[in-house]
C-alpha cells in the first residue's frame, strides 16, 4: 500500500508539472477526445498512433490471400523470413563491430596524445596543458555527437524507451529511419570516445531495432531512391516481429547474450508467446552474436574461422583462488544474506538516481525551448567539460598511488587472455593511480578490473569514484547525445559492490569468499535499481559472466532491488516514457479495474460512416477529425431502447455538444430517408455495428478514385486491391495532399466492400480486466464496444486503457459511491 | 509440400488404425457432437475436458472481489503466491535430491555385488552366474517399477506429454494426484536402478508439475484428510500458473538449467507472455536448482553452505587442449558445416526412432487389453531381461580391451572434480572394456565420458553400442514403467557424435578441434530429432554445459534436426499425445484456415437454458447431456430472418434430428408463452445471447438448493456465494450423486444471476485464424458465436480448432468448390 500511495503522489506531482508543457491539455488525452479541440493538439496526439498487430481481414485481403496461396508455396514466405532474420542479425553484428572498432581507434588516438603529455608534464609540472589537451579532444568529440543528435533528436538517449514503446504497440515518429540509424551509430562513437559517462550498448540495441524495421521493407523514407515493389512484410505485424528480432540481436551483440536478447525483447515488448517467432528471434540473436564473434576473433588474434570472443562486453572468467579440495566456491550461503541487503541499498540508490534524473529531465523539458538548439549543444559541451575536469582533478588529487603487482594482472577472458592496463598517471615508476585507472580506462575494462583485481583499489578512492560517477552519469543521461545506461550503471554499481566487500573486510573482519562476486552483485543491484528489469537482465548478466552458478545471487539481488526501488518510483526507462506522455500499456490493469465495466471507460462520442458514403462527406470527415478508425454502422430497424451516444463520462462538457455531429451521408437503399446519421445521433437512435474502416483505407480509396455515381451504376466490387492498399505503407498520404477532381455531389464510396467486418468486440458490461487482456494480448488498436443487441456503443483505444486513465476513472467511480 | 503430404498420409493411416480402439467412433469427435450418442462415449470424451484460463466474471465472483478487496491488502495474495512458489521449487529440488540419492544407493548395491562376482568368475569361468545375479537385481527392480505403474497407469512414461497437454489447457484425469507423485517418484528409482535405458529427468519434471498443482491447493484427493478451508488458488488459472512453475522447477533441478526450465514451460505450454508470471516461474526454477545444489554440495563434500554442483546432470567443463597463444577453441567455422550434416542425419535417426516407437505403441494399444495387467508386467520383465542380457553379452564378446591411461581421467566438473570410472570387466589388469564402460556406468557418467575422454572408445564399439541402445531404448519407451527420454537420447546421440568424430579422423584424416564437441553436437542432433523442441532444448543444453560459446552449434544442429525430422513425422511427445487423441491446440492454425469462417467450424446443435429454468428441466438436461457449458438465451422479440440452428455441417445426419431438442423450460415474465426453447428451435426462431453458464455452476446451484417457488416469491438474489462455487473444485459432484428433494414442478432456478454475462464472442463471419488466436491466446474453453444482431449461432470449443478437425473441414470446403 505504501508503494502505491508514494507512486500515486509522484504521479500527481508530475501530472501537475507536465501541465506546463502541453499548453492547455492534461497529459493523457485520448485520441478521440482530444481531436475535438482543434488543430494543435491533434498533431501532438498523432505523434503517438497505435500499431495494429491484428490483421484487417477485409475482402481485398482475403482475395489477396487466395491469389497468393495459388501462386506460391507456403514455404517461400517462410524462407524469405528466415533469410531476412539472418540478414538483420548479421548487419546488427556488423554495426556493433564497427562501433566497437571505431571507438577503440578514437580512444587510442586521444589517450595516445594525452598519455604522452601527462608523462611529460608530470615531470615539468605543466599538467594544465594535459588537461587542456584532454578537454580539447573530449569537447570536440562531444560536439560531433551533440550536433548529430540535434539534427535528429530521436537519436538522443539510449533508445531503449523508444524501442519499448514500439514493441508495446506505439508508433513513434522517425524512430526507425535510416537517418536515425546513421545519427545514432555515428553519434555514439563520439559520445563514448568523448569521455562521457555513457555506454554504447543502448544505442546498439536501437540500431538493431532500426535494421529490423527497415531491412525487410527494402525501401527507405530517408533515401527515397531505395524503393522496391517487393512488399511481403509491409504490415505493422510483420514489422514488429522483425523489430523484436533486431532489438534482441542488438542485446545479443552488445553483451554476447543471445538468450538474454530474446528475453529482453519478450520482456520489453511482447504480450504473447509464439514458439516460431521466438525461435526466429533467437536465430537473429545468434546470428548477431556469432557474426560479431567471428570477425572480432579474427581481427583480434588474426585466427579467422574461430569463435571465442563472445561479445563486446565480456566480464572475464571468475576463477576462485580457494583450495581445490572442497571444490571451488564463488560465494557461500552467508554471502547471500549480505547480497539481499546490498540489493535493497542498490534499489534505493537506483531510485535516487531515477528521481534526480527525472527532475533534471523535467527541468530541461519545461525550461529549454526545443527550438533553441544551441542550448542543447551548450549543455552537452558543459557536461563534457565538467566530466573531464572532475575526472582529471580527482584522479590527480584524490587518487592513491599503489604498487603495480609484479606478476602482470592477466585476467582470463572467457576464451582468451587480456592484460588489463592500469593507469600510472601522477605516480612514480612502478606505481599506479587507482582513481585514474577507474576514470581513464574504457568503462568495460574498469568493470573487469573491479570484478577481478583483488585488493587494488582503496576504500576512499572507490567511495569518491562512486559518488562522482553517480552524479555525473545522472546528469549525462538526457543530454542530447546518444547515451547508453547499462555500462555506466554497471561500473557505478561495481564500485559500490567492491566498496562493500572492502568495508566488510576492514570493518567487520568478514573475509568474503571472492571479492569479485561482490562487485558483480553490486553492479547488478545498482543497474537493477535503475532500470527495474527482471528476467532478461538476470539472463544477460549470467550470460556475460558465462557462469551459471551466479544465477541465484543475481536473481535474488535484482528481485530485491526492483522491489525496494519500486517503493519510490518507476524504472528510468518508464520514467522517460511517462515524461513523453506515451500511452504505454502495462502488463496488467490496476486491480480495482476488475470492478469497472467497458462502458465506463469507452469513448462514446463516435464518428461513424455508413456502408455507402458520399465522397464529399468522406473528405469533410477526414479533414475535420483526426481519428484513425471509423466504425461503419447502419440504422437498426427496430427502435429498441434509446441509446445515449454521448456517454456518461462526458456529460459535463456540454459546450462541446455541437462537435458530436456526423460528417457522413448515406445512401443505403434499405433505409428510407430516416437513416441519416446526424438524425440517428440527434434522436439517439440505435446504430447497428457493421465493421471498422481505417483512415488509411479511406484515404487510399479516395486516392484511387474508388467511387461510383449514385443511383446510376451498381457499386463496383473490388476495384482497389490489397496491393494498392499497402503501396503507401507505412506513411499514407494526408487528406490535404490528395488531388481529388471536383465531382458533382452524387459520387459514393462503397465503404462496405473494404471494411473489416469482424473485428474482436466486447460488451458494454465486460469488465475492464477482460478488455485489457484482450486488447493487449491480441495487440489491438481499436476495440468496438457492441451491446448484446448488436448496437455500437463506443470504442476503446489504447488511451482508454493506460493506468493513468483507468486510475482516474476508478477515482471518479469511488467518489460517486 | 512434401512434408505435408507425408504427414497427412501418416495421419490418415493412424486415424484408420485407431478406429479399432474407440469402438465405433472416429478419433476426433468433438465433445458436443459425441455426447449425443449415448453413455459410453460421454465418459471417454469427458476424459479430455478443457481447462478454463479465462475467469468467469459473474456476479458472485464480482461480489467476492469487492468483499476481498475491502478485507485484504493487495500484497497479501502476492506474498502468498511467492511463498507458494518458493515452496514448490524447494520441494521439487528435494524430490530430485531424493531420487538421485536413492538411485545411487540402489545402483551401488547392485554393482557392488555384481562387480565382485564378475571379478571372481572371470578367473573361475562362471560368468553365467554373474549374469544371473545381474538379471535377478534388474528384474526385481523392474517388477517394483512396473507394479507401481500398473497400479497408477498415469505414472508410466516420462510424463512430459501429459504436462504439455495440461499446460495447453486440457484436463487429464489423475495426472496431478498425490498417489501419482508417489508412484512416479518411487517407480523411477527402480526403473533406473533396474538397468533399463530410461532417464529420471522426465519423471522429475512430472513430479515438479504435480507438486505445483497440488501444494497451493492444500488439499488432496488421494488423502481426503488433507483438506483445508484455505481456498485462494482454487481456479484453473491459478493452478495452471503454479503447474508452469513446477514443471520449470523440474527441468531446472534435473539439468541445473533454471532459464531452460522457464523456456520449457513457455514453449510447451503458455500461449501468452506475462512478465510477472515468468519472473515467478524463474524464481521457482532458481529455488529448485539451488536448493538441490545446496544439499548436493553439502552431502557430496560435506562442505555445507556452498553451491557448486549445479544439477543432477552436469556435462563437465569443456576444456580445450589447444595452444594458448591463439586462444582456446572448441570448434571452428569448418566444423559448423559438418554439424549441419550431423543435424540432418540426427533428425532422420530421430524420425526413425519415433516411427518405430509409434508402431510399437500402437501395437500395444490395439492388441493388449488394458484390463490384462499381467501382460504389461510381463513385457516390463521381458524388456529388463533382454536389456540386461544384451548389454552383458555384447560387453563380454564385442567390447575392446583398452589400456587404462596412466594419469587418472579426471574431468573437471563445473566446480568440482570427479574421477570417472571405467569398467574393467572381462579384461586383464590395467585394461578396461570400452563397451562395458558405456553399458554399465550410469548414463550420466557414460555421457560425460563420451564428451570428454579423448580416444578411449573404438569405432566398432561405438557403432554397436549405438545400434543396440537405439533399439532397446525405443522398445523401452512406452513399457509401463516411469521412463524419461532425455538422457537415453543424449547418450545414444553422444555415441553417434563421437563415432562421427572418429570416422572423420580415421577415414578423411580430418582432425577435429575437440572431439567432445562432436559428441555434444551428436547428442543434441539425436535428442532434437526425437523430441523436436527448439529454444528450450538449446538453452537447457547450453546451461548444462555452462559454455555459452556452444550456443551457435547447438542451435544450428537443433534447427536442422527439427527440420529434417519434421519431413517424416512429429516429435515423440506429440506422437504420444496424438495416439491418446488428446485435442491439443497447435501454435498456429493451418494456413488455409484463413479462408474459413467461424460458422463453418462452429457447433450449431445447441443445448440452451433460459435465465429462469425449472429445476426438473435442469436435472433432466444435466442427466442427458455431457456438455460442460450451456448458453443462456432469451427469445429475440422481433422475428428477423429465420435462424437455422441445425448448422450447415450437420444436415447429412438427419436421423439425429430428434436429438436437437431442448430439455429446458422457462418462466421469463417478458415472454408470453411463445418463448419455449423447444418451440424456438423447432420454429427456428432467433435466440438472443445472454451469457454462459457452466455445468459445474448448475450442479452447485442444485446442490445448494438455490431455487424458488414459481409465481410465489421474487427470485432470490445471490444466495450462493463464490466461495460455495469453488468448494468442490476441481471435482464437482455428478448430477446422479446429488440428493435433490422431490419438488412440485414449479421450482425455478435463477440462472441469470450466476451466468457469465460477457464472455468473449466472435461473429459467424470471423475467420478461423482470428478465432484460433483468440481462443488460444486467451486460454478459453468455450467461445460463443454471436451474429451482428446479437443472436446466438453456435459454439466453438477446443475440439473445433484442432488441426485434424480444421484440415477435414478445409478438405470438405475444397471439395465443394
Amino acid at each position: 500500500m505504501a508503494t502505491d500511495s508514494i507512486r500515486k503522489c509522484w504521479r500527481r506531482l508530475f501530472s501537475c508539472l507536465s501541465f506546463n508543457r502541453n499548453s492547455n491539455e492534461t497529459v493523457r488525452v485520448p485520441l478521440l477526445r482530444s481531436s475535438q479541440h482543434g488543430g494543435h493538439n491533434v498533431v501532438s496526439n498523432k505523434d503517438y498512433e497505435s500499431l495494429d498487430y491484428d490483421r484487417c481481414w477485409n475482402k481485398p485481403y482475403l482475395d489477396y490471400r487466395e491469389r497468393y496461396e495459388k501462386q506460391h508455396s507456403d514455404r517461400k514466405l517462410e524462407i524469405l523470413q528466415w533469410i531476412m532474420t539472418f540478414a538483420i542479425g548479421f548487419l546488427t553484428g556488423m554495426v556493433a563491430l564497427y562501433i566497437d572498432l571505431i571507438v577503440k581507434l578514437l580512444s587510442d588516438w586521444k589517450f595516445g596524445t594525452v598519455d604522452k603529455s601527462i608523462l611529460q608534464c608530470s615531470k615539468d609540472g605543466c599538467l594544465v596543458i594535459s588537461l587542456l589537451y584532454l578537454l580539447l579532444f573530449n569537447v570536440a568529440f562531444v560536439i560531433v555527437a551533440a550536433c548529430l543528435t540535434i539534427y535528429e533528436p530521436v537519436a538522443g538517449g539510449s533508445g531503449i524507451p523508444e524501442i519499448k514503446c514500439y514493441l508495446n504497440g506505439i508508433k513513434i515518429p522517425r524512430i526507425a529511419r535510416l537517418q536515425t540509424l546513421v545519427a545514432k551509430s555515428v553519434g555514439v562513437l563520439f559520445s563514448v570516445a568523448g569521455g562521457l559517462f555513457v555506454g554504447k550498448e543502448g544505442p546498439m540495441i536501437h540500431s538493431g531495432a532500426i535494421i529490423g524495421s527497415g531491412l525487410p521493407q527494402l525501401q527507405s523514407i530517408t533515401l527515397k531512391k531505395i524503393n522496391s515493389k517487393y512488399s511481403y512484410f509491409r504490415t505493422d505485424r510483420d514489422k514488429r516481429d522483425f523489430v523484436s528480432g533486431g532489438a534482441a540481436a542488438g542485446v545479443a551483440a552488445a553483451f554476447g547474450a543471445p538468450i538474454g536478447g530474446v528475453l529482453f525483447s519478450l520482456e520489453e515488448g511482447s504480450s504473447f508467446w509464439n514458439q516460431k517467432l521466438t525461435w526466429r528471434t533467437f536465430f537473429c540473436s545468434m546470428a548477431a552474436t556469432f557474426s560479431l564473434n567471428f570477425f572480432l576473433s579474427g581481427i583480434d588474434s588474426n585466427s579467422w574461422g574461430y569463435f571465442y570472443l563472445p561479445g563486446l562486453i565480456d566480464f572475464g572468467t571468475f576463477e576462485c583462488q580457494s583450495e581445490k579440495t572442497t571444490g571451488c566456491h564463488l560465494w557461500s550461503a552467508v554471502d547471500l544474506f549480505i547480497f539481499v541487503i546490498m540489493g535493497f541499498i542498490g534499489g534505493c540508490l537506483g531510485a535516487i538516481f531515477n528521481t534526480l534524473n527525472k527532475s533534471l529531465s523535467l527541468h530541461r523539458m519545461i525550461n529549454v525551448n526545443p527550438k533553441h538548439k544551441i542550448f542543447r549543444l551548450l549543455e552537452a559541451i558543459l557536461v563534457a567539460m565538467v566530466t573531464t575536469t572532475i575526472a582529471f582533478v580527482s584522479a590527480m588529487t584524490l587518487g592513491q598511488c599503489r604498487k603495480i603487482p609484479l606478476k602482470p594482472s592477466i585476467i582470463n577472458s572467457t576464451r582468451s587472455s587480456v592484460e588489463l592496463t592500469v593507469r600510472d598517471y601522477f605516480c612514480e615508476d612502478g606505481y599506479y593511480n587507482d582513481m585514474a585507472t577507474l576514470f581513464f580506462n574504457p568503462q568495460e575494462i574498469a568493470i573487469k578490473q573491479l570484478f577481478h583485481q583483488a585488493g587494488t583499489f582503496s576504500m576512499p578512492s572507490l567511495a569518491i569514484f562512486f559518488i562522482l560517477f553517480f552524479f555525473l552519469a545522472c546528469w549525462t543521461y538526457g543530454v542530447s547525445v546518444p547515451s547508453g545506461l547499462f555500462v555506466p550503471s554497471l561500473l557505478c554499481g561495481a564500485a559500490y559492490g567492491r566498496f562493500v566487500a572492502l568495508f566488510l573486510e576492514q570493518v567487520f573482519g568478514y573475509k568474503t569468499v571472492y571479492s569479485g562476486t561482490y562487485a558483480l552483485v553490486g553492479a547488478a543491484a545498482f543497474l537493477g535499481g535503475v532500470v527495474r528489469m527482471t528476467i532478461s537482465l538476470t539472463v544477460i548478466l549470467i550470460e556475460s559472466t558465462n557462469e551459471i552458478s551466479y544465477g541465484l545471487p543475481i536473481m535474488l539481488v535484482l528481485m530485491v532491488a526492483k522491489w525496494s526501488g519500486d517503493l519510490f518510483n518507476e524504472g528510468l526507462y518508464d520514467i522517460h516514457i511517462n515524461l513523453k506522455s506515451v500511452p504505454l500499456l502495462e502488463w496488467d490493469p490496476p486491480t480495482e479495474a476488475a470492478r469497472m465495466k467497458a462502458k465506463a471507460i469507452m469513448d462514446s462520442r463516435l464518428k461513424v460512416v455508413f456502408p455507402q458514403t458520399r465522397v464529399a462527406s468522406l473528405i469533410r470527415l477526414l479533414k475535420t477529425t483526426a481519428h484513425n478508425v471509423f466504425p461503419v454502422v447502419t440504422a437498426a430497424r427496430d427502435d429498441c431502447s434509446a441509446v445515449t451516444l454521448v456517454g456518461p463520462s462526458q456529460e459535463a462538457d456540454l459546450q462541446e455538444q455541437d462537435d458530436v455531429e456526423c460528417f457522413v451521408n448515406q445512401n443505403n437503399s434499405n433505409q428510407d430517408g430516416d437513416g441519416n446519421p446526424i438524425e440517428l445521433l440527434q434522436r439517439n437512435l440505435p446504430m447497428k455495428f457493421e465493421g471498422m474502416i481505417l483512415r488509411s483505407q479511406l484515404v487510399t480509396l479516395l486516392k484511387n478514385h474508388a467511387w461510383y455515381k449514385e443511383n446510376v451504376e451498381e457499386p463496383p466490387r473490388d476495384t482497389v486491391s490489397y496491393e494498392e492498399f499497402i503501396t503507401d505503407y507505412p506513411r499514407y498520404p494526408d487528406i490535404y495532399d490528395l488531388q481529388i477532381p471536383t465531382l458533382d455531389g452524387e459520387a459514393l464510396v462503397d465503404v462496405g466492400a473494404y471494411l473489416n467486418p469482424c473485428p474482436y468486440t466486447v460488451y458494454p458490461e465486460t469488465t475492464v480486466s477482460q478488455v485489457f487482456h484482450l486488447f493487449r494480448g491480441m495487440g489491438l488498436r481499436h476495440l468496438p464496444v457492441v451491446c448484446h443487441k448488436g448496437e455500437l456503443k463506443g470504442i476503446i483505444t489504447r488511451h482508454n486503457l493506460t493506468h493513468e486513465f483507468l486510475e482516474e476513472k476508478i477515482h471518479e467511480q469511488n467518489q460517486e459511491h
